[in-house]
């Protein structure tokens, strides 16, 4: 099966791009699902109802979550009546939505997990244990598992590959809105990338507006974010596994642009 | 002129990757000078003055540091006898050593910067402002500068890419350990990449053995890092600088494998 | 001179305290001046015009700021038309308002100074440094000059404490809402608390109603705080300093409710 | 029963006021129980064997632990034969130690606990639901249950007083070696204060000698700490809990000096 991972999707812009872009990666590549993480794709915070149908809209199969999956309270009325939304599992326990999905195409199966970091991000329960659980719940009923590890620094992410090696058919980060350039398969055939990348404007900060957040860091004032507007680049990670070992065979960076006119 | 950046060298096994690599870039590329980070070259913490000597003896002009810098107490006996090393420039008044180096090769001078990020790492003076300050001190002397901003958060990198350009030659970010695949010319001519990656070993948890840092992980106690071995990979980018303009024209990240048998 | 600073007023219920208990203390000491950290007088979260004008009403002379201090942006109003609001005065160059005030009462002049800590609050001026430079410029213009660090750990506020000795009349905490037990005058003659502690409700968690940041204590998730309503409490500390010395000769704490009914 | 907690002690000079005070604490008042928080007691940092001893000569009961469990390797090759030090009860499992004690004294039985904050110390189990665990262990086998909040914010500290009150006889805080004013009994009867404060060096930064932390906050570089010598205070609470309804019926701070000489 082959799978595309879309990095964290910031705004109209990042919108934008799957839009403009996903239908040729769809169309040179046979992609069996397509997973993008969704925390900034309404306005650079959260989710909408509409954010999220226009998003299935274009392809994507299910969204992922992070540390700003409850930015937009909005998200509350519909988490729990979709099967399209997972944020991150090891929440408290009692919080709303789901950890996990497992999703059908033809005759294969694949359980998606959506995973938080703690490093500098906040206190949730060990994302390290929480992926022995999940591993256990799922790998009876789904061909391969993969999981979108939300979280800031890189020695977590790593820490979290090579723990996941050989279990998980892939593991790729997302959060930091910058795409690395360490993708790779894992010795026992866990693909892997610390970070996706940014789905959003070429020229911003992490997809929002620059002179904001550059003011922030000068001034160590609030104000207000903007989406950038312009240029809009799409990044992801296609990973092809095989259908009956559950191992990765092939990972490839996907990083493309759709200029504004 | 052409410049090699070498990110974050780690241990032995990332002075290997150097020792291996480096001649080969050198053979082709005509570099004018070679930068490395080096606060991790002795042990993963720090330098020597052996350490120090030998990263000199394969062909590197300067050595930057970072949060990492005072690591091994042993660089308090040689810091301000050298002018080999540079430590950040935004330090609080007082602090041994400098933060910028001047380097002449042939007719060309360039100034290398060396600043340290504030977000997850430490109370420091801004980084934005130094920089101001040391692009006018030094815009007289040099034919270009260059920074290397050894940081933790991608905002915090963008943020002073984006500031800077126009102003500087390249600022290449240092710190995570892992290659971002973001380099890029800014439009006022500024070379940025958000971090160089690694120099040290290809299985590792940021160039250090895997099952500490995952203990420590899983386990929440401290333990003693140790320096990954085997393979070896040397990460950076080379940026060429017109010089006349000081405006980069072409960037190209170096990603190497020295396979250990 | 006698001086009464008055700890973190939080919200209706905080002022509502000062309404009902300043004036008892104002009959029974012979106070000079009254300073107050008004950070989270306005609802919990920064500061109004009506606000100040309120709590200046009831007697106090400045109202100090924090972390908080841009919480409600109707501060940008009237912060620089004011000499009645000071702002930490180790905010970047540039920050609107001012960081110290001189007030006179009768022939007595009092320099007032606000700093901020940095440990886990953020990167601003070193407050060590800044305190250096605020006594170079107030010690000849003023009779005493008194600090309000508005710090979070213990360690930062102790060491400035330390470092102030014989150099100013008293720093005093701020910032945790938890009124410490350890004032004191210092060898050298200065006054120092590590926090003043809350003017707010009693039974709330820092001033706040307690349902709400239990709550997200439990699941992680953003949600909305409200002022704690009920008893009411004042907090704070009384300095008498040697108007020749311009050093501390006693400090009294000062906590009293006012009972709600 | 009634229960002395003393906060924590710092190296020789916190263990020469526990030798030269708790005695006159213990003839002055009819103590059942004695517990003290050791995390700091072998020079700063962590416990030792020897430490221990010494500490439990002078009466006191059982040891708890915090941040520092760990500094010094020592506590490995003892923590798991004793019966008079716990550690921190949510730490990860498989944790060496163990999170709680009960303590026998005639026919009165003490469940003691000690947990971890999270907010600016680490990742660890969530403390409130893990006082949930340990109060359905623990309340049928004990008269009455007592906590060592061992955290760093006010705001966690307060929150849980609130979620433990009515459920537990005492919830003490450790960590900021600062006493706080604020000791009550919470309404459905649970004693609580912030923090125990300091045994250990009265002219100090927490316990340790001025200078070098003073020194380490301007020069943000990295220094090694002593602890203070010279007068040593005991900081603590006296808890008296009615044996048959477990609610706490009276609360008395300590705070008590030994010059030296
Ligand atoms: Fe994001
Ligand atoms: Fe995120
Ligand atoms: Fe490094
Ligand atoms: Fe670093
Ligand atoms: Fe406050
Ligand atoms: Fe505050
Ligand atoms: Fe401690
Ligand atoms: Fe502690």
């Amino acid at each position: 099966m082959k799978i595309l991972f879309i990095g964290d999707i910031v705004g109209r812009t990042g919108r934008k791009a799957v839009r403009e872009l996903l239908p040729q990666i769809i169309e040179s590549e046979e992609l069996d699902f397509i997973i993008a993480n969704g925390e900034n794709a309404a306005g650079g915070f959260g989710l909408t109802k509409g954010v999220m149908d226009e998003l299935l809209d274009y392809g994507i199969d299910l969204l992922t979550n992070g540390n700003h999956t409850w930015d937009n309270r909005e998200i509350f009325e519909f988490i729990d009546d979709t099967d399209k939304v997972i944020r991150p599992y090891n929440y408290p326990q009692g919080t709303p939505g789901v950890g996990f999905q497992i999703i059908n195409k033809g005759d294969v199966t694949l359980g998606v997990v959506n995973l938080l970091g703690r490093v500098y991000i906040g206190n949730y329960l060990c994302p390290f244990r929480t992926l022995d659980k999940v591993i256990e719940e799922l790998k009876d009923q789904v061909d391969a598992i993969v999981v979108d590890f939300h979280a800031e620094v890189t020695a977590e992410k790593e820490a979290l590959g090579w723990y996941a090696d050989g279990r998980v058919s892939a593991i790729v980060g997302t959060h930091t809105h910058v795409q690395t350039a360490d993708e790779r398969i894992l010795p026992q055939g866990t693909a892997y990338i610390t970070d996706l990348g940014l789905t959003g404007g070429v020229n911003s900060i992490l997809g929002m507006n620059i002179d904001e957040p550059l003011e922030r860091f000068l001034t160590q004032m609030p104000n207000r974010f903007k989406v950038a507007t312009g240029d809009a680049k799409l990044s992801g990670l296609i990973v092809e596994v095989d259908n009956n070992t559950a191992k990765a065979t092939e990972v490839k960076r996907v990083a493309m642009v759709h200029k504004s006119n």
